[in-house]
């Protein structure tokens, strides 16, 4: 039985790439409206290629180079890490290199599929929405979710397969030993993610801002105006970020949350086959089979997405969101019930091992709901955050500025507040469960926010696609004003870019919480990684990550201060980079001078490329400093010092990304807002566009952007990055 | 011997006393320029006695509400804390609540009469302004060191008299016990800090916004105009924040410095008892000594404030910081060659062990010139990041705003880099003096970083005096406009307003890098008092801070929100209270029609005493959330949590100040650096006064504002309000 379980992990994912295939095949044989349309969105396509040509190329060669180098590192410098089994020194080092290429590879295909579908989604939703708004929804949805499952389907199918092979490979002590030689996986998805992440988010708002003062402030044509030849950088930037980017963020999360587990449940596995538990090797994989359930549930999801023609759009997207979350309830029954068997009562209460289990996996589902609403209500015009800032604006750049810094401030409160109740819910009815381990350590707690972690990432596939959703649409609108489409389509495409923008934020929110959590997972992990080879060398384990100690409190303040830098340096980046493709379409406006009377078209595709390699040269200062510190305070600090720098570098990047995510999108939206006219001065004048209010929020909602675009995202992928950098490297640190 | 030693001490505090009221009377003796001048001076100090009135009343209540609450608490829940004595209950809440008591007037006492001084210099500092840089100069620095010597002596002074009564009143043993009972002191003294720089923080941000958007933006009237009514509010704001606030901010650091220190020491003065050092008391007490020759070095220094006529006036006020600095090091090594003798070599090298101290001592003293110096780089418009953000504002408000803030989160950087260096270093060369306990452990190296921060805090009146001096000269330059002095005068407090900016500045990077060491050593004492009270109800003793723990990790999650959530309650605090003072103005203007054409004099007093109370009402909700949050944490999640939470929020605390303190001076010296004409366009044509580049840095200066004044200061106060606090309560926290 715990063999069909086995296999029901590769048929989930297979199933999944083919639900996704099938999914792409139905969006791009539909309707592409007429020639105007296509030709715009022809022209996005191109852009988009010569993207993801130039980007994929150059973080393909960052990742060949990073794969030889954690080989030679960890074949070189640790030789005796794993000390139950024969695999160590070169050996080891193969298997990691192998890993963490596997794991970049995934990950690259992931976000490079995803995105060449989403760039071709979005003609078929604008000529969708000529006529209808459920279909709109449906083609963007559908869209959307091709770059989803591939990445769940991706991160579960490498993760596994790297697994069954190493498995294979070696005897049966394998199975405790084979989810710490896949924690390469998990880097080289945290390296890819890393440079995907930073890389993209500062070329999208690098081609906003660059697009946008050449043309509105300098030439005075309008926004996305096709004489503007940065203004197809700027459509294909939409699809960088949200798609590129967050999918390497979740596929990150995943996988981190995938190995994490497998290693905590290892050592639940050396409890059970010495207790005689049945099937102990279930406890190992009972986290990807969680996540394939995940994506059964939300399969089968996707028939839920539908709704009226006159409905609030963001309820047929809730709808199949709501879907899957019940649908994944059930799967997280159905799987606690069948793999977490002890055969007797382990814990308190008389209640079985797997009823506590599965109560985590809820508790993980629930925080992932609160999240998506809690986004929704710091960031959405219809609440009093947006508001404040809306009034806020009637005073100036500043009071707006002022008010939206307090409102992000603010939003760490129930972030915290729900990431706090969560864990220690989830700790505590995990320790119910009651699984001792030889030393007398009650292993269930950890293993509790584990399977927490699981359950609030198995609607990763669906919050990936109403995420995707959002440039799809967002493209869709500029390809119907581009084309002067006929009929409601602009209208249409309006409303769903309002949407697009609610899900995009949450789906932030959600990569936070699935950030911490993942990263609480790792921080275990590596706990137990630094004392296998601790006691490989006959020294005293670590017991604890004490604070007190100073040399912990330097790494905890490093940390702290990294997020910060790390943050500053991406900020800056954006307007370093914007410095290229602002030259680049003043050249060409220059030099061609035919572009103004329309006889003469711009070259997208250079300024699309110029500004990729520009975006590309400005994240090294960052992605450089986020590899080097944790490594650099591990050499000298110690094993110690880095498992604070972690605790600590993931509370405070977890914090600052909520706020700078959030004050972000409530900038954004409370310049929304104004535009739709729900602002009015003392004698009840709304003031519109145009106003000094408007101007004002104007000015909100630029700041914001490198913020929630480029900053913000990069934290989430900082802060894995850290767990599965350190994690990989944790012999290094050990003197 | 060393009861000479300890004489020494409220001989220095009452020196210090003797010789700020020779400079008090010294500058109140001197030349109060024309009556036009005395009258303007004569209204602001009106407007000041109206602010001390209800501020003080307000807060003195508070104080008396927690004098009770605390003595109540301590005596009824904590039965058993302190073992080894028959200190207990009762007694023991009636001893904690008098040092509480002691603590808070200290604390006022220095801020009330510190501010009455400094709002008496200015009117002195303006007439001698009107002939020589170098009087003027002289006059607002006494002033200021009124200020600052009342604050270092009355912290000290009360230190060594609850330590002096309370060591006569019980037996010998109570050398140890003593400094345990002194921590109400530091904790009477946070509390009152906490409101004082919190209420005066909202306050002078308040006034300054509310006056400027009345007057300048509604009625057309320049800044500083006596029609407008909250003019003087305004004035007087300048006293409150940097005087009257950074005074009680620094109060604290250095009275939870010597108690975090004593409490250190008492540790090591019972090895020195048991292995028969010579004078084995003078362990505890040598904190207090350090602090003695530190005034002394002071007051030796304030003979060397003196220059030429053409100079630079920051060079003057520099002579007398490195005498002030050399003087320390000078004082440090007497003090530790003659207290910290050991009859024998203890630790490496052969090296005595005073030597390892006094090498700390000066890692203290280097620190804090360091952090005078970084602060300037990044706040002085000399150097490349005000220069950025100036350049930045061409493109207007913002691109100033998203430069200003990655130069604030860079600023990070350098300071948790020196903080770092200096805990490790100090803890290293307090390693090597080997002072071995009991139990085996080395507490040498803790001990270092306690010498280290002594070392830096020896300084601090010189510090104080130099910031106390900014809002003197800015008064100073105020009356000048106001009375339309005759001759250099307003060219002179134009300059000293200008190097006044940057000691305030820099005083604020003292005060964080001396908040940052002192709860380091309030986190080491803490533990220490948990043990006693943990070995006194025969439980195991906290061994480490366990950041794996998963409530400790959720505790130090909730301390870097705290952080987020205090900072957006005191920024969001000031625009509430801006709303009184706007109210107000605009009624004078309207029911009092004689003002606009001078025929009716404003009232000034109703102005401040209306803001005063509107930011008392506003500082609840901060300063309950800074209050109830570790008291919940503790009882909830346990006393290793609170650990974490302190360790944390000191972290996150530090350098989100420091960004918010930093951004803001760049912020405000971007738009002095645009106004002195130093930026032109790409035609070399200079963008001064007026330019779009102007008003752009005007947004940035706005935003700025309650940062670096408010949220920023308010967040040094609750990093030491945490570590004092919890050490109170600590035995609230032991289930």
């Amino acid at each position: 039985m715990s063999s069909i379980a086995f296999w029901i992990i590769p048929i989930a994912g297979i199933a999944a790439v083919i639900f996704a295939i099938w999914l792409a095949r139905d969006v791009l044989s539909r309707d592409k409206g007429p020639q105007a349309m296509q030709d715009v969105g022809g022209t996005i396509l191109e852009g988009a290629n010569a993207f993801i040509k130039r980007q994929y190329s150059t973080i393909g060669i960052l990742a060949v180079v990073g794969t030889f180098v954690v080989a030679a590192i960890i074949a070189f410098v640790d030789t005796e890490e794993v000390a139950e089994t024969p695999i160590y020194g070169v050996e080891l080092g193969l298997l990691t290199g192998f890993a963490f290429l596997v794991g970049a590879i995934a990950s690259m295909a992931a976000g490079i599929i995803g995105m060449s579908v989403s760039v071709r989604a979005n003609v078929p939703t604008a000529a969708a929405a000529r006529t209808s708004l459920v279909d709109a929804v449906q083609v963007a949805m559908r869209g959307g979710a091709v770059s989803g499952f591939l990445v769940v389907a991706l991160s579960l199918l490498g993760v596994w397969g790297i697994f069954a092979v190493y498995e294979t490979l070696f005897d049966d002590v394998s199975y405790a030993v084979a989810p710490f030689l896949i924690v390469g996986f998990g880097f080289g998805a945290s390296f890819v993610a890393l440079f995907a992440q930073l890389g993209g988010g500062i070329y999208t708002k690098a081609a906003d801002v660059g697009a946008d003062l050449v043309g509105k402030v300098e030439k005075g044509i309008p926004e996305d105006d096709p004489r503007n030849a940065g203004v197809v950088a700027d459509l294909v930037g939409d699809n960088v970020g949200d798609c590129a980017g967050r999918g390497a963020d979740l596929f990150e999360s995943t996988a981190a949350e995938n190995i994490g587990a497998m290693i905590l449940g290892s050592a639940i596995f050396l409890i059970a086959q010495s207790a005689g538990w049945p099937h102990p090797e279930a406890w190992i994989f009972f986290p990807l089979v969680v996540r394939a359930f995940g994506l059964f549930a939300t399969i089968a999801a996707f028939w839920f997405v539908r709704g009226r023609e006159d409905e609030d759009p963001m309820n047929i997207l809730n709808r199949g969101y709501w879907a899957t979350t019940i649908l994944s309830v059930v799967g997280m029954l159905i799987v606690s019930l069948v793999l977490l068997d002890t055969g007797t009562f382990q814990g308190n209460y008389d209640i079985p091992t797997w009823v506590w289990f599965f109560l985590c996996g809820v508790v993980g589902l629930v925080t992932s709901v609160a999240f998506v609403y809690i986004t929704q209500y710091y960031t959405a015009g219809s609440w009093r955050p947006v508001k404040d800032i809306a009034e806020a604006s009637k005073t100036g750049p500043a009071t707006n500025i002022i008010a939206g810094t307090a409102v992000g401030f603010e939003t760490t409160f129930v972030t915290a507040l729900v990431i706090g109740v969560a864990l220690i819910t989830s700790f505590w009815l995990g320790d119910q469960a009651g699984i001792i381990a030889e030393d007398g350590r009650n292993v269930g707690g950890v293993f509790g926010t584990a399977v927490a972690t699981m359950g609030m990432l198995m609607t990763t596939a669906y919050v990936l696609a109403m995420d995707t959703f959002g440039p799809i649409t967002d493209n869709a609108g500029g390809i119907a004003e581009f084309s002067k489409a006929e009929g409601s389509a602009r209208e249409i495409t309006d409303k769903l870019d309002a949407v697009g923008n609610t899900t995009k934020a949450l789906t932030k929110g959600f990569a936070i919480a699935s950030a911490s959590l993942a990263a609480f997972l790792l921080f275990q992990a590596y706990i137990d990684k630094v004392n296998v080879a601790l006691l490989a060398r006959d020294l005293p384990i670590m017991e604890t990550v004490n604070l007190a100690n100073v040399s912990v409190f330097v790494a905890a303040f490093i940390a702290a201060m990294l997020v910060f830098v790390f943050s500053a340096l991406a900020i800056r980046a954006v307007g370093n980079a914007a410095g290229a493709i602002i030259v680049e379409v003043r050249r060409q406006f220059r030099e061609m001078p035919g572009i103004m009377d329309y006889t003469q078209r711009p070259d997208y595709s250079r300024v699309v490329d110029i500004t990729t390699r520009s975006a590309l040269r400005q994240m090294i200062p960052p992605g450089v400093v986020a590899i080097v510190t944790p490594v650099a305070v591990g050499i000298i600090l110690g094993y110690e010092a880095v498992a604070g720098l972690l605790m600590v570098g993931t509370i405070v990047g977890v914090l600052m990304a909520t706020y700078l995510n959030n004050s972000g999108g409530a900038w954004d939206n409370a310049k929304k807002y104004i535009e739709a006219g729900n602002l009015s001065d003392d004698q009840g004048n709304v003031l519109g566009k145009g106003s000094e209010a408007h101007a004002a929020a104007v000015v909100g909602d630029t700041v914001g952007d490198p913020f929630k675009d480029t900053a913000g995202p990069s934290l989430h992928v900082l802060v894995k990055l850290l767990a599965t950098l350190t994690l990989v490297f944790a012999p290094l640190f050990i003197r």
